[in-house]
């Protein structure tokens, strides 16, 4: 048995082909991975299920599946059942966009890692492809690692826990080859803001759109399953 | 009917002291006051129980009860049955320390706030009488200020969510005059971290500490009922 000790990181996990990708990039680096994932009243809930199945996969060391009320909230297409999801293009900031949500999710991986002594978060943001939400930007991302380092006992105490966005300058094609080199099943992930209970897509969605065309870009075989 | 449209703010309620003269602030300044308050498993239940009294003679909008699952992180002796409170001053970072539990509030609060297009978010955070907790800081609430500006669809189309800290630099006596000011009842503020069911302070642990050497250098009567 060797004594030196792992890095520990807290991997968001959506279920998604971005945080899988970014759940198996951590691993490649070496890090002993904890996934995170949330129940925040998302249509989607084979998006849960994905998550689970690909965390079992990646052998994470622990699996946290926290319970968000993002609903009781509203304001959002993902969690309001009063609002349609748009089939067409968007123009600016759209209405799948759940207030705060970025921020609410590194906010619990935060916590989990300060109590894990974790040294990173990952989280699988995209600033390419990201479908016009303010909190996938760099300058945002950039903003939470300066939170962190302030809000924070081991921040205090000059320890750091990096905030890492493997994925944030790739687009998609390119995240989609990155992850086939790691052995990602992309048959796993679930990408579509509405698939149906059995996790199949619904191919039309800004969510499916930027798959589909990756899967295509990266000439790698779509193994998504449709509607 | 005036059609001047009122400011609107999200404002902290813990049930403390602290958050009671916030809320009062926040009216004083001509705000729509929407309260907030979270159960994260905390021990002293009393609390969230005074909150909604202190919410509902305020008079707000709003009131909203989140549950937070933060035992299921733990680290904190507020939320992890197996860390006892400690009775005696301790040094650097308490244990009663929860990790990452203001950057978790304000996330909520920013994305009620988003939701409800307020124009602010109060949170009684106080960099004096602290506990040495690293999210009061002044530094700490600056980097959260900039996250919001970063963070949302109103940041990014212009507008500003104002993260207002107005006890952050008063001593607790300064606060209860202030309170007194504004007609704050704090026999209805419980700020015990062992409270029991009836609301009755321990009189031992730190917060009980500096709320009773506040009402001394205030030359306040302190209506609190200890066990």
């Amino acid at each position: 048995m060797s004594a030196v000790k792992k890095k520990r990181a807290v991997v968001l996990v959506s279920g998604g082909l971005d945080s899988a990708t970014c759940l198996a990039i951590a691993g490649d680096r070496g890090f002993e991975c904890y996934a995170l994932s949330f129940d925040y009243g998302q249509r989607a809930s084979s998006e849960l299920i994905a998550a689970r199945r690909l965390a079992e996969t990646a052998g994470v060391l622990e699996h946290k599946v926290i319970e968000l009320n993002m609903g009781a909230i509203g304001g959002s297409a993902l969690t309001d059942t009063d609002i349609s999801i748009p089939e067409q293009e968007s123009e600016g900031i759209p209405v799948t966009y759940v207030p705060a949500r970025n921020t609410v999710f590194l906010s619990y991986a935060l916590a989990w890692a300060e109590v894990l002594n974790a040294n990173a978060i990952f989280i699988g943001v995209n600033a390419l492809d990201y479908s016009g939400y303010p909190d996938c930007r760099p300058e945002y991302i950039e903003a939470f690692q300066t939170l962190i380092n302030l809000a924070t006992k081991v921040g205090v105490e000059g320890s750091v826990i990096s905030l890492e966005t493997p994925l944030i300058d790739l687009t998609k094609a390119e995240i989609i080859k990155t992850g086939v080199g790691l052995s990602v099943d992309y048959g796993l992930t679930v990408s579509c803001y509405q698939a149906d209970s059995e996790g199949r897509a619904c191919g039309q969605c800004d969510s499916c759109r930027f798959r589909v065309s990756g899967f295509e870009t990266a000439e790698v075989e779509d193994p998504t399953r449709y509607q």
